[in-house]
């Protein structure tokens, strides 16, 4: 039980991240024979990926799932709280997948602070003088990688320890998860490769790569680890589907009209980037309705070199276009159905409460 | 049983690849209503997934794994074969993900005389006229459908209705596979890139990445789905190994020496396209220690453009420094100590005379 581990024999919400933290590097001390045989190098590569898993991020989704077995009834100070945190974590592992792909298909440099893997291979190659092309290099490593933490994230929920009915009752969902990310990115390039501007375009990609990965399933999994009721089942996934979408309508706000002081992003990232976003959509869809001469400004203002005044004057179309006054509309409906949908079911008070506060930090206006 | 599907209540190795065929589709068809769920072009790109592991290969993986089944007592004709047959399946879908990510990483544009996965959808883009880089969309698109087929592996093995004590054994022979031949790619690069010319790197290449993952794993899979014991998993391992390694030596000679009417490929292709077999590197070191005007010529002339004329030198300095020799008398004792391990182990007559017939069939002289 995780008392062995740590002061907190029920571990608040702030406790997690550091507990998911040490089950990932029990995890990768537990791979370390078997790299080290293979050696040639292969080593150095694991302890970037180690690194990278480490750094950082916010755990969102082991704490969705932790907290989804908790409100089930799940007991952090039985015998089963081990097992049970290992499997929750192993989500962290197909998330550093991928992170790690998608940096490659966006051509991202940066990520949290650092260079992104393939950047740093690159960077190795470069400073090492090694032969051929370096860009190339540290893309085919940054493949390799990432799918390595994909093996692994099975591995490590197959060695978690939970019993074989707990791992028949997540094997579906695990699939789904998996199944719905990939389909989710997929349909994210897919889209602006073939310049679908529908908000059902977007919300698609929001539905997939966004809700049902990051909160629907994560609290899915937690449920059937413990071996919920379908009804339990119901309202996390009702309530993981609303929060999950008024998450990404959040971050698409945050994307258009956040303070880089806060994002860490540059203003109007997302405009400069061209990422076609439902509030871009829904802007774009009222102006074709409405205005075409909006609409003619952004479509040639999004995804162009963009001053900061150009940013601004992108920035007042949608707000005047009503795009803002609607996102935050449905962001508010969709907390509430949340809600609604958690408060009459069976979780716990406990669960209750912490799920509550992590949907509100989801969807909350901070910019 | 698997007479339901075939008449052959107990398939011949001739048989076996139609039947592996047939459980591959049968797994891609139940995906289908979650693929079709999540929509927007997502059942398209599946569907060019699923084309490409039907397309072709000799599925040698799922038959060593399926042959190491036999003869440590598995019976074709009890109700376990036909969750044994899904179970071996699995590793072609991992099979999947390393052509659809080597071909990416090595840049190839055909395969098996389609284009690979990422120039089809580059070609799609193209012809489609979309947004952006084509050739970066083609592979975008690959690393995901490779990533699905990675994710897929997992579930298939998962979903195969192999019991849990079965599963047990499997899991650590599962993830030592996709560790061992991720290490080998990686290895494979990373030599390349450093200019690392040794022997013993490229040993260490057709270990993890050929033998391991292509004969001695999946061996040890079939033994562990029965659960054979210590004795005769070693001799798998042993002879899995030593075969594995024969089989890369003679790809290596037909790689330099092969007829382009039998390999497929273009004459010597292995130097032009600057492959550092074991072949190659031992060649060089005797260069190196005999004759540095030999060793000079190998050095610019591997990876070069080469003429017709080119290559008959190259080849003729590989055989005169008495590296064909010296492979050929290694895949001698390598066949010798492998058929030893199979004579004196457990394995049935009947999987000895196939593994037999397997090991000629991989590592004879065809050329």
């Amino acid at each position: 039980m995780l008392s062995a581990r740590t002061d907190a024999a029920y571990p608040s919400s702030l406790e997690l991240p550091a507990l998911f933290e040490q089950s990932l590097r029990d995890f990768f001390a537990s791979r370390r024979e078997a790299v080290e045989t293979i050696g040639g190098g292969y080593e150095t590569a694991v302890d970037t990926l180690e690194s990278f898993v480490l750094r950082g991020g916010k755990r969102v989704r082991p704490a969705f799932a932790w907290t989804g077995w908790l409100g089930a009834g799940g007991d952090p100070q039985s015998d089963d709280a081990d097992s049970v945190m290992r499997a929750c974590t192993a989500l962290e592992l197909v998330q550093a997948c991928a992170l790690v792909h998608d940096d490659i298909i966006d051509a991202s440099t940066t990520r949290r602070g650092f260079p992104t893997v393939h950047v740093e291979f690159e960077n190795l190659h470069r400073a090492d003088n090694w032969n051929g092309d370096g860009a190339h290099f540290g893309e085919a490593v940054a493949i390799l990688l990432g799918d390595l933490a994909l093996a692994w994230a099975d591995d490590m929920i197959r060695e978690s320890g939970i019993g074989a009915d707990a791992a028949a009752r997540i094997s579906p969902v695990w699939s789904a998860m998996r199944t719905e990310v990939l389909g989710g990115q997929f349909l994210d390039i897919s889209n602006e490769a073939r310049g679908d501007e529908s908000v059902e375009a977007a919300m698609r990609v929001n539905r997939f790569k966004t809700a049902a990965y990051t909160i629907e399933r994560p609290l899915h999994l937690g449920a059937a680890l413990f071996g919920a009721d379908a009804a339990l089942i119901d309202a996390y996934r009702k309530f993981g589907t609303d929060i999950g979408i008024a998450f990404q309508l959040r971050d698409d706000l945050l994307g258009v009209f956040g303070d880089p002081s806060v994002t860490g992003k540059p203003s109007g990232d997302d405009l400069r980037t061209g990422k076609r976003t439902t509030l871009f959509a829904a802007a774009l869809a009222r102006a074709d309705d409405t205005d075409p001469a909006a609409a003619q400004q952004l479509r040639s203002g999004i995804g162009a070199e963009l001053t900061d005044n150009d940013v601004d004057t992108l920035r007042t179309l949608i707000t005047d276009l009503g795009a803002v006054d609607d996102a935050e509309a449905r962001i508010a409906t969709l907390v509430e159905s949340a809600a609604a949908a958690l408060e009459s079911s069976s979780a716990t008070a406990e669960a209750k409460t912490r799920l509550r506060e992590m949907a509100l930090a989801a969807t909350s206006r901070t910019y």
